[in-house]
């Protein structure tokens, strides 16, 4: 497998930080090589370790033992962790898009993304709703069908809604949806988590999955028919479960995946049991894509508090399904 | 203490079991004496252990290390575990009638009632939502302000919305109601668990909490200006909190219980955390109650399988809770 890319993220997050403590333990996790793409300052900054500069991701596999391979991109601007500016945020973005080429053009293995601050992007021009979307659109994939998975070591959830307003979520349902993000999902699983036929769990809408329609419709109108549909085509889905009961461990040990309607009802379990943890996996696109599932912490960006778990487990994880991948025939 | 009240429930259900149970775990768990309320022949039909007909609370605590005290309550039919009928739905509520009457009157110490089948009741013409509301009737206190808490070791959380359809909570949260019930909530914490100034950590409706109002106004319409008003009323109030990322283990040390503005917000972390141990608390009466946090489980009842841990932590909670107010100089 070629080695793997990680955009750094914001310059003033701790994005650099988590890239070179997650080098930092490429022997004891058994890290696939990757390398850094971003400007070199925000991590000499808050890190003393060694970095070596390449200009091909085919250099990384024999740098890595020595240094973190870097591919250099400029900050026009300073680099102070924790005050970030919109010269770092334009950093930000050309790394994400010179390792998502990487990746698209199969130079990289996969692409772990470091956190990016949204409003500092969207005060310089962006306009996707974060870099899922805009690692889809590059890749020509319909924004839709580029699917949010959340995966912790005991538990994986996928939001058919994301970023919208909780009351708006019901409109947002429909048969067709739910029937096209799953059947992405269940591809997904099976591609990059070597799950021949994997079991998708549906939450509910309201409380007790609705209760036949007495407290509320969502369940008859949108997700029993799509999982009728779902069954048809021959994905293993059940459902919907009360969505309060689906998350203990001999509930979990069920399924493969939860497919929750809404944001919370995914971010709740996976962050209540895998903080520091959690992993975001984009399903759908060409290559393998994940990232640590946290932000850019510029609150502690450069004190050196920063923990890699979630970083190590996005590499790790990116990893495992780029082997996956090569190993299917789908 | 006066000894605890146990109603039985539905007589077809587990509730008979785990309260059996519970009376075997009375040495293992520190039980302080409780006693039964319902037929004992739903007793008699999943255990052989010893059971003792008392007439009135005062002979339980004698009676209690010899068998488990019973008063009687006739169920009209057959008992069949497993098998739900009108008459068991009648005994359950006779039961629960005077369980309630022997807490509210003082002969018992606390109320502890066991899992109904609000189905089954319904069909017997049962007009209240759950046990919850036909108990604060009973003791003259408007629904709104019996306030159900769920508690396991290591959360308590309040929803502010229970059983309606998700997309109607919108509507029905107000300023006036989240302080209503946030007031009941801070006093009722300070009486059941004794701590003096409670912490309350009010979620947002919306993800990330709104985002400002850029995915939702519920935080800024309802919840923000409640928690400035408790503030006022000297509740220890913070947030809206981001609901996801409020229920890992350090987050979770940051305050007393969790105000949720709807049910699944609410009971996924506490069943996800917690499935096996769930106690549901009833605050704002004029006298302890407390749950097992499950249903009947017909489907398991009279095999022996039920575990009655939630029944085990609900009279621990209850016992408690009466000792506290007994201290209590509010």
């Amino acid at each position: 497998m070629n080695p793997i890319a990680v955009s750094l993220g914001d310059p003033a997050g701790i994005g650099p930080e988590i890239t070179a403590k997650a080098w930092e333990r490429r022997v004891e996790d058994g890290l696939a090589p990757f390398f850094a793409v971003g400007d070199g300052r925000s991590i000499s900054a808050v890190w003393d370790g060694p970095v070596t500069r390449i200009s091909d991701p085919a250099e990384a596999p024999d740098a890595f033992a020595g240094g973190l391979p870097l591919i250099q991109l400029e900050d026009g601007g300073p680099i102070i962790p924790g005050k970030p500016d919109a010269e770092g945020a334009r950093c930000s973005l050309d790394s994400l898009e010179m390792a998502a080429g990487l990746a698209r053009s199969g130079a990289a293995g996969a692409l772990v993304t470091g956190p990016v601050s949204k409003s500092q992007l969207y005060d310089v021009g962006f306009r996707h709703p974060g870099q899922t979307e805009f690692v889809a659109e590059r890749c020509g994939i319909a924004r839709e069908n580029a699917i949010m998975l959340l995966a912790g070591p005991s538990l994986k959830v996928v939001p058919l809604t994301t970023h919208m307003p909780l009351k708006d979520v019901s409109d947002a349902l429909s048969i067709e949806m739910i029937v096209a993000k799953s059947l992405v999902t269940a591809k997904g699983i099976t591609r990059n988590f070597g799950i021949k036929s994997p079991r998708l769990a549906f939450a509910g809408f309201n409380p007790h999955a609705g209760e036949n329609g007495a407290l509320g419709s969502e369940e008859i109108d949108f997700i029993i028919p799509a999982i009728e549909i779902l069954r048809e085509r021959g994905v293993d889905a059940v459902g919907p479960l009360a969505a309060d009961t689906m998350f203990h461990p001999r509930a979990r040990a069920s399924y493969d995946v939860a497919m929750c309607m809404y944001h919370d009802q995914a971010l709740i379990p996976l962050k209540t049991l895998h903080f520091d943890e959690g992993v975001n996996m984009t399903l759908g696109l060409p290559f393998v894509r994940t990232s640590p599932d946290h932000g850019t912490a510029f609150g502690i960006a450069g004190t050196g508090v920063a923990e890699p778990g979630a970083m190590v487990a996005a590499i790790r994880m990116a990893a495992a399904a780029a082997a996956h991948r090569a190993a299917c025939t789908l």
